[in-house]
């Protein structure tokens, strides 16, 4: 049992009569303390949301509006919790990964009165209950991660549907789930697709998975990156950002990668450009970010130099072949926390860590916190703006207007005390007829 | 009077009778040696437009095609046309610049069997002769920069547009016009649009422009940049080569660009990012790269330190405003080769490379041989293309088809002797089902 | 009480005559497996020490040989001490620090038949009574740090000296004491100063501090690099290293330095250069390495911006004025583990890392593990070398031999499959008359 | 015959008495505005001199002193010898090189009074001729280079011996070459040994080569570095600033060295290292800056792919085996400016940049200007602290007084408007107390 569930929690789902609803259920209201220290630490380096909280979030027009918002329940996710419930919003919270939900954090948001419904590594049951328990607020609004809230809303709880007003989507897989729903006729509300500003998946995909993998992957196994050979399997942004910062460290970069125009690109920075059954050969440390299956398989792993480094920075734990690993090794142990070691029939010995999941926060902290405050930005201006504006925007995957993706670059270059170039009335007019008369070097 | 010209060449146009037009008009067949060097030169780093010259260009569908040609004729474009006369081609080659055509390089071709009609600085009425002259030998396809075939064709010769097949256009001035001429309905045969390709503009516009721009700077100036600051104006794909390759020799770099989200781009890649206006106060070298009109005024030539050194790499020489330093300066004086320096009333001195023209091929040898290669085979192949299927495409601005963008990027890599992942089976299922089910890291 | 102390242990000093000088002294010996896995992880990474110990250590001079040693007893350096062992010495191993010693290690060395008089943290009459423990086994050979060994030996067991043939020294610190020891006369035996090796310095207080520092900053903070302003103090080789690890992550690095002639290196490296006055007021992170006291003071904690963060990678905790920090904040907070909050009059909030003692190793693992590798193969081959040849050196400090040093890269270039250019007998010629003769680039 | 020679030359060596050496010895006056204009650019990127003719040079003690100055006669040397006329010097100059010396150059110095006596490729006799009339004005103080001066002095002008108070001598050749006249009691003067300063190698060696020899490669190839294999033989001084420089336009840079430790530093730094006769089969450029003979050879040659390209970046044009590379061609031709193409007989083209020679000076201009003001700024303080207190400085080889070399570092850092660090007086003591105390993380 995990929690303070109150003792007749009926199994299947509350009803809504029900008061206990309002209670949130946490695993150590004790742990506030410690949660608030890190809320605060990730509030300090969150200046753009700190200013769309005052600048915009302040106006009033969330006040009383119910937001149901889904989370890897840490530090930085939960300051955006705070913020909406700061700004009047009544907020529900709930965990989107069983693991990632940190206890402390969930009792430093209730201590501020925020409502959670998440304990960390809860049973498989708990996890859904606690989902339908956020949906049963009936919210107006719902800040959804993989389409979690959405899905359910409609598989078991059409009678609350009419109540939404709009959500806003953070990954490609609930974008394209919350499509499909679209495309049968399902969905009566707006769902603002988060992943495709230019303020997310630039800055979050690239910078972001690359600067904390390449740190934990350092902090993990104390191990020299100078020199050594890092094959990076991908060069999407993901792998651009991994391939960056370990080429940053003194790395000899090799990629591989099937689209032959980006393998080329990845020539031209000057990383080394391989098939991956030679790479397989030559790497010290394999990080994988393609978004694929089994990127590496038996046949990377039998040509694999003893004491090879597998490692992943894609979304989901299954861009190696941990089958065939466990099959072809003789011994399996841990030989530092997060770190796995396989040992081959042959002696070879290769170490996975985090078991394959994604390594900054399977064996981390997750992304750099500035980096989270633009994502998150774009979350509370895309709930801000459905708060008032709903009604307008059709049913189904929506972009978020582009005036606000720049909103969050205007912001945060305003926090930097940076002035972008303005254009001169006569550059507009160029620009326009340039559209139809002109060359560009770009 | 410019090179050998026929004695009665007809001063508005020459009758398609004529037996005249077979022959060539440039300025000194005695320069060929010179210009056959350099062609070899060009032909011996140029290993795409080989292997396209023996496995495409050979099967027999060109020969005998009629091909006009205008380019910058200088040795690395003189080698595509000449890889097309050895397809069989029937080929004419004239200018897409009055100053940029060598006359050693057309002495060369003429050597070789291909018809030229390009001098080294002609006068307006002879320039434009030359490319009348080029469309009067009746062509099949054309191969356009700027649309000055395709555009003059339309205009002034009618009657020849029905044999016309079709064309490729290498740059975005081109696509937009002939984009205009479909629009009016006028335009009977395809266009295919290079710049459009990921192997033109992520290659040629990115790392050839700012490779050799950063080069002829330094050849030009003799002067040191580890450490001095480089204000880059824009943050597109110029721009970005211009930024990397300073950065690349120890420039500190600073970034001023109207998109406040490029210019974060810029920041999160260690770029210092300002106001032009603080930018111009601090600023050693003026790079600008920007496609767009007077991005350097006035306000900024006001506020720059003596001795500023100003360089364009954008296509026009517009990105000053060289009327205003003309009026603000006491004196005007060429102190070095490629260099002028203004002297203001106040004692600063401001320099211009170049004239404001571009850079790299105003006071250099232009892009590196090993870019043009994959621009020039784009060309090749789209030629090659329309030779057999002009037929089944639509008329207008048409894209390369993306199976000869991803050849070219192949046929390098193969060069290279690298071969590009190839997806597995279970990849490319689940990279569809990916495309409704899953997620993905970028 | 700490450990398994025998009950009837003098306060003072041990009889030599008694035989429990044989027992280890540790904490828990139950933490044997812990301590062996996380050997094992670094004996796999240490290919230069495990060819020393196969080519050199197995000769038999070691054997029965008793060697005391002082280290950081973490998992690195109990791998040396388990391979002298190996080797047949009988070896002793004492804590050199009373916080670096990890009891799981301890309790590994203990289970291999290493005698280990050493706990975590222990009262600081237990600390010093370990060392001397340690000179009581009547060592013929001393590995030391800080001349922690050789400086008690002296003052306290002058009836042991003369046993004794010969030391190893890591620091420059107890090189500079031996070297004033020496001066007194007082010392009979020579001391090998690995400090001043090229494979100790070059690489060890370069790339291995800098690199475990950024790393152990990113990790510690979970903050972003790149753009950041990053402030490094000094412009020696550990501040070389943080400046150019902090770049590689994208910072945009600021160094301060009183030595004119390094600050232009570091202005050419394309770093920002100036005082540390302006610096203070446009760092984000402050970082330093120079050795000295109180580089960063009262003036500049005045500057510095709300959430600036300090961390030293210096040898000493006292390059912040730690006093000036605590007089002038009004409030001091533990904000997230390893990093204190000080909380000025004015609101501004300064962040200082493992209260200002060693970023590596006070809020990390220290070095990384190849790194160490050469540093210990460095003491290895000095010990091994003193175990015949003691007898032939002079007394005091002395350099480890040349061929030592090259001995251990030629055996690193060995075990990644490289080899180094040999010179031919003309070029050893040209060499030697170019010495009378010849310039040279260099 | 070249330059105005007057017909009653004496054929030996002119009598002192003779007022004819008076007069300058020139190819052609009327090139003079063509080399002042290229004076006054360097003089603009001269800031160090500057201040140092202002602030040092203007005091009056070089007022009618004597002065010989052997140079490479090009713009930024003639620009030292300007101002040392400035001073009230009366300065003759001659060229230390047949080739490198630029007769609008001395067309200038002559206009502005200066005494030359040099011409662009003399005869071997009018070169050595041109020397000793440079040596028979008598002077007081020499500017040497190669001790070419020094060496005629001590063998063919002993009378003039003694009137001779100093010299400066820039590089290593002349310092030995001094030091073994020193040795054999002949030089009864001191002679400042300018290579050795910090200011001279760390900047001039180190980067000023390595940024102008890439520069100069990439202008006379147009070709592409990024992604292609750049071989650097050596990694002293020069080598590194070639690996660096190359490295930064996107290279992968192999190194080759014979010393294990700097082998190792190479890798650490991320470039990939192997012995030379593999990098032999896979490099694309061969850079060489090693100082001694033959690095690359027959066993290198036959390697070698087809089109690779070597340029040397050492002070001699003998580190490939020309000789070799010419038996093993059956065809030489120059394929472009500058590039010499050899056919083997297999049928690969190796290509070789200015025959060998010095890649910067010999295809292009040179260090750039600011680093030479580094390098000239030494050699100025030199003779204006000898005019004053060459009596006081023992004879022979003498180190630049470390006040004059970080000297012209604090002017370097004062033009630029940076204040290094002053140490407080209690780092000062700590310092001192360190020395024999504390240990240093450098």
């Amino acid at each position: 049992m995990h929690g303070e569930v109150p003792v007749n929690w009926p199994a299947q789902r509350a009803s809504r009569e029900n008061s206990v609803i309002k209670e949130s259920v946490i695993k150590d209201p004790g742990l506030a303390p410690e949660g608030q220290r890190k809320i605060d630490w990730a509030a300090q380096h969150c200046p753009v949301l700190n200013t769309i909280a005052k600048d915009q979030l302040a106006d009033g027009s969330l006040r009383g509006r119910k937001v149901a918002v889904t989370v890897h329940l840490e530090a930085k996710t939960a300051y955006l919790a705070v913020l909406l419930h700061e700004a009047g919003a009544d907020v529900t919270v709930t965990g989107s990964n069983p693991l990632s939900t940190q206890d402390a954090i969930c009792a430093a948001l209730v201590e501020r009165g925020i409502r959670v419904f998440a304990t960390h590594d809860p049973s498989e049951e708990d996890f859904e209950r606690y989902i339908h328990m956020a949906l049963e607020t009936e919210p107006d609004l719902l800040l959804d991660d993989g389409a979690e809230l959405v899905g359910r809303l409609i598989e078991s709880h059409p009678d609350l549907l009419d109540k939404v007003e709009g959500a806003t989507e953070t990954t490609t897989t609930g974008i394209l789930k919350v499509r499909a729903m679209t495309g049968e006729g399902v969905l009566p509300f707006p769902v603002l697709g988060i992943n495709e500003a230019r303020m997310k998946h630039l800055f979050d995909n690239r910078y972001g998975t690359g600067h904390s993998s390449i740190v934990s992957l350092l902090a993990n196994t104390n191990l020299f990156l100078s020199g050594a050979r890092v094959v990076v399997m991908g060069f999407g942004w993901v792998s651009r950002g991994l391939a960056k910062y370990a080429a940053g460290f003194g790395a000899r970069v090799v990629v591989c990668e099937p689209d032959p125009v980006k393998l080329l690109e990845a020539h031209a920075e000057g990383y080394e450009v391989m098939n991956s059954l030679e790479a397989a050969e030559v790497g010290d440390f394999f990080l994988t970010g393609t978004g694929n299956v089994r990127v590496l398989r038996r046949e990377h792993l039998e040509r694999m130099k003893d004491g090879a480094i597998l490692a992943n920075a894609g979304h989901y734990d299954h861009e190696f072949d941990m089958a065939a690993l466990r099959e072809m090794s003789v011994a399996e142990r841990e030989v530092r926390e997060n770190i796995t070691e396989y040992e081959m029939a042959d002696g070879r010995r290769i170490h996975v860590i985090a078991r394959g999941r994604l390594l900054n926060s399977g064996a981390g902290d997750g992304h750099p916190v500035e980096i989270m405050d633009l994502t998150f930005a774009l979350h509370a201006l895309g709930i801000h703006h459905l708060a008032s504006h709903a009604k307008e925007i059709q049913p189904g995957i929506q972009p978020l207007p582009e005036a606000l993706d720049q909103g969050v670059a205007r912001i945060k270059l305003d926090t930097m005390g940076v002035k972008p170039e303005e254009l001169t009335e006569e550059q507009i007019r160029y620009q326009q007829s340039w559209r139809s008369e002109q060359s560009t070097p770009e």
